[in-house]
């Protein structure tokens, strides 16, 4: 079997952290490396999370420290969402054992892409700083990207501004270079993120697996949910999640083409990934936008990924 | 029965004249005067077509002429959607045989607003214009005014723009001059009004009326409606009619208090009636926005308001 | 002779009143009405001044009120410069004894340019939110005015931010329309105001004269020179002055045509005349700007007139 | 002698080249690479430019390709100064010998950086697109950078723009990240480069001096000289020439601190160089901005450094 190879950008966050169990679950995915920004934490405590994480799987996968801030926007922790730490709630060690490779993760991309004949997905799951830097500092790379499938933005609304969400706004300028750059790209925004929203008896059903990843994950949405329940949402979205869904699981998905364009002016709209549904503007059809989901089938996905995590995978010698 | 005291600032347009039809169909309206404002076509255009409609139906409301443009964007006539003339298609005279008043629009609306002891209504189902132009010249009328009823915005979405509804689009800074006003404000935006779309049968049953005011419903409907069904929308959506009826059948609609701001600044995103659905930003809820409608009832209600417009009114001696 | 009809937009504020002693004391201006406008101070109190000046000088021109805030800008008073009162440190009575007209500032300017065949220049000294408002509500009064001589702007730099002078901050939305409305255009910016500064000698050469308009003009000097000289400046800037001047000197100052256009969404340069001096944009020359004064007869001028004051005008009976 | 180690970051350019010459004939610096940015014309361009250029004179300092574009602004090649090629009008041959280094830009600056317990001087005269990509990638070198000299934006005014200069305006995202930086900036604007420009005398007496740099230099300054007296400007700006001099010579010039900010949003002012002379702000004096110069002894130094050139440098063997 020919695995896809993928980097996952990442900024965990605990839906991040569910993300990554469920790549780390599947064999399908070949992951090249986790290269990690600042987003729902800082970059020490993302790169933190995500070393966590792994050690906790035994998993030997690199990890590569990334940007530490917005290219242009001040940088705001939504610690209301997901802790001090940016994973809080979990029976985890507070510090990890390893460290992140000593190159950086733009190095490291750009590394990674010209070493293979073959083209690499990236799964990014957090603000597009690094996958920009790495746009702007190596441009030559654009074509051995086969997909960028991001978790990000929303054909209508936001959840940070009514008109953005929050891993677009937190670094707009970064968005507007990986949607203008002409790389295949799916937006898996909130549109179809919240429509993946977890039910109580989702949850139930996922802490009744009783593995490791079901430990962690039910801790996880006790916090989580929590969280961002206060915002009045029914059910937890679990967003990040989605984005990895759309690669093993195309099929549980409805979405098509758009023109989508980032808004970097607006004094309220900032950050929002302006989706031409209508094709009012008969501008390019850029990105494959994400629109709806079979729910069902994707909470049956996570909870067979969930429990095949502990079942598959060896620990680190 | 006492009657509600109501100026209407429109800009016609064949959705317009359609609204203008249901506000004179009705007893329960006291309609001070008609202000136009430059829109869906020219100034010149817009005042000669509301003209036209008034003396087809015999009526002798006043029509005062407003302002010619935007007052900062550039303005851009919808002659794709209304033709030359802005109400093209129909059977009327080309030219209206009288003329407006000679005081403009907004001297008009403070003449009136100051001369009563009641207050009034503002139908708003054009570009802000005028309005705007009001408060600026005049500010001590804000507390004449009851109410203003918007035709214009959309909580998500637009139809001039992907974020944009084309009265909104057409004058931003008017729209945040009213918008900011504390003026008590409603806003029937594409949310609504696309959903009050009108079928192919409603359409027939409107012609089967066979009076006056049906007839040319019916030629508006064929010359607009094959318009707008260019943009790919299912059913006709009579935008501005929506607006009479959220005034004299509240019952019909569903609305809440939201926090709306016009954002003027974006790139791609000048003229959003950004719409805080979820209350993420905690600000005060300036505006009641019209989510959904009873359509059948709203159907049911025009097809009596135009049954009605031929027997009510006199003809002007 | 033939006198040149006036009207006096204006927000006094210290160098207005020397602005409007300088035009009082004019035999060649034909004051037609002195318009007042929300900047230096609230609308309330800016009439207020303007009135108490022209009782304490026995003159029945009449005053309208105008624009009580910026179109779009949120108001920002510049107490620092003007003290609470708008016109802190003179031996004016606080309160005046007359009123402003019941009209407002709008609607005499439209009455006043439609009532005559003459062209009448408009001396705007304040924020431009009147005269757009006029331009918007009564667009067809554009053809009738002869001018509008601005203070206001900078071809460099400013003063209220590093790009943007007040004037023209307070309401750049206004200050674009009135920019962009073909009308003739004369910008008295910061450039030559600064300039026309007036030295410790000059000041000690105006008290000297000892009639009221030199004791009331040396007690706005001593107040305001104290205020702007915190901002590093020079001498005393006379701002407004500079533009009663112009239209009553014109030999004295040198200018040019340059196409000057209005900043309106930049974060840090919102409001800034931004003045194409080296015609890089090639675009229509649309406002002389006047860059340079002979200073030392500008000062000559000012004493000139001061002097002349109380010996020309009549009290009112 | 301690010779200052620099890094030089260019995109010639005909001044470019004249800086280039400058700061090779120099002993006192030690140029430990030269970093190639899309600017005057294309990254391919301006690579080979460096790289016949340091081949005329059998130089061996590296050249390292950076960004082929702005991060987010849609590039425009100024061909209509710098020609074609953007180093249009010279005798060298069309096309390099030798190839930049394998790595790029950004790569080399963070290696370089990390290798010495210096603190590196960049002297940054094209857009900040490469220093900005450094910055965003590899953020623990900031510490590592001592200065970096900027040609770039204006205290007052623009040449690309009537309020932006070239070089800030290609790519204003850029130049906020490094103005935002923290690092110790200088900027040599327009203020003090068209202050720097040489007179038809100036050009005469460089022509005379009668070796390869002389030659080479006057063909760049007939070329250039042309292409810019077109805009209307008395003499020959040798923009970035300044900026080695600078650091050079820096006795030769006037400067302070200021607040500097960049302004991203204005539609008439993108690329501005908000420069608080006057301390309107009280906001951080984050940039040394000079403002003026010794002309005549900067001609004299451009002179002898010009002279050196042959005389001192041994060619590549």
């Amino acid at each position: 079997m020919n695995r896809i190879p993928v980097i996952i950008d990442t900024d965990p966050g605990h839906d991040d952290a569910i993300a990554l169990m469920m790549a780390l679950a599947s064999k399908e995915l070949d992951i090249r490396g986790i290269t990690i920004v600042a987003g729902n934490n800082t970059i020490e405590n993302n790169t933190n999370n995500a070393l966590r994480l792994l050690e906790h799987f035994g998993r030997d996968i690199k990890v590569y420290r990334g940007a530490g801030r917005p290219l242009v926007q001040i940088q705001e922790l939504p610690e209301d969402i997901h802790g001090k730490s940016g994973m809080d709630g979990t029976s985890l060690p507070d510090l990890c054992q390893g460290k992140p490779e000593a190159i950086n993760a733009v190095q490291f991309m750009e590394n990674e892409l010209k070493a293979t004949t073959e083209r690499i997905k990236i799964i990014a799951i957090g603000p597009l700083t690094n996958i920009a830097t790495l746009l702007a500092a190596a441009p030559e790379v654009r074509d051995r990207i086969d997909e960028i499938v991001i978790m990000g933005g929303a054909a209508l609304g936001g959840n940070k501004t009514p008109t953005s969400e929050f891993n677009i706004w937190q670094d707009p300028e970064a968005a507007h270079i990986v949607f203008s750059s002409g790389i295949p790209l799916t937006m898996c925004g909130l549109d179809v993120t919240y429509k993946s929203s977890l039910t109580e008896a989702d949850v139930a059903r996922i802490k009744a697996i009783g593995n490791k990843a079901s430990t962690l994950t039910g801790e996880i949405l006790d916090f989580y949910g929590h969280a961002i329940a206060l915002r009045g949402n029914q059910g937890i979205a679990v967003h990040d999640a989605v984005a990895v869904a759309k690669i093993l699981r195309p099929e549980l998905f409805t979405s098509a083409l758009y023109n989508v364009v980032i808004d970097l002016d607006g004094r309220y709209t900032r950050g929002c990934t302006v989706t031409d549904l209508d094709d009012v503007t008969k501008a390019h059809k850029n990105v494959e936008v994400v629109l709806d989901v079979d729910r069902s089938a994707f909470v049956d996905y996570m909870v067979e990924a969930l429990t095949a995590l502990t079942e598959e995978v060896k620990p680190h010698a």
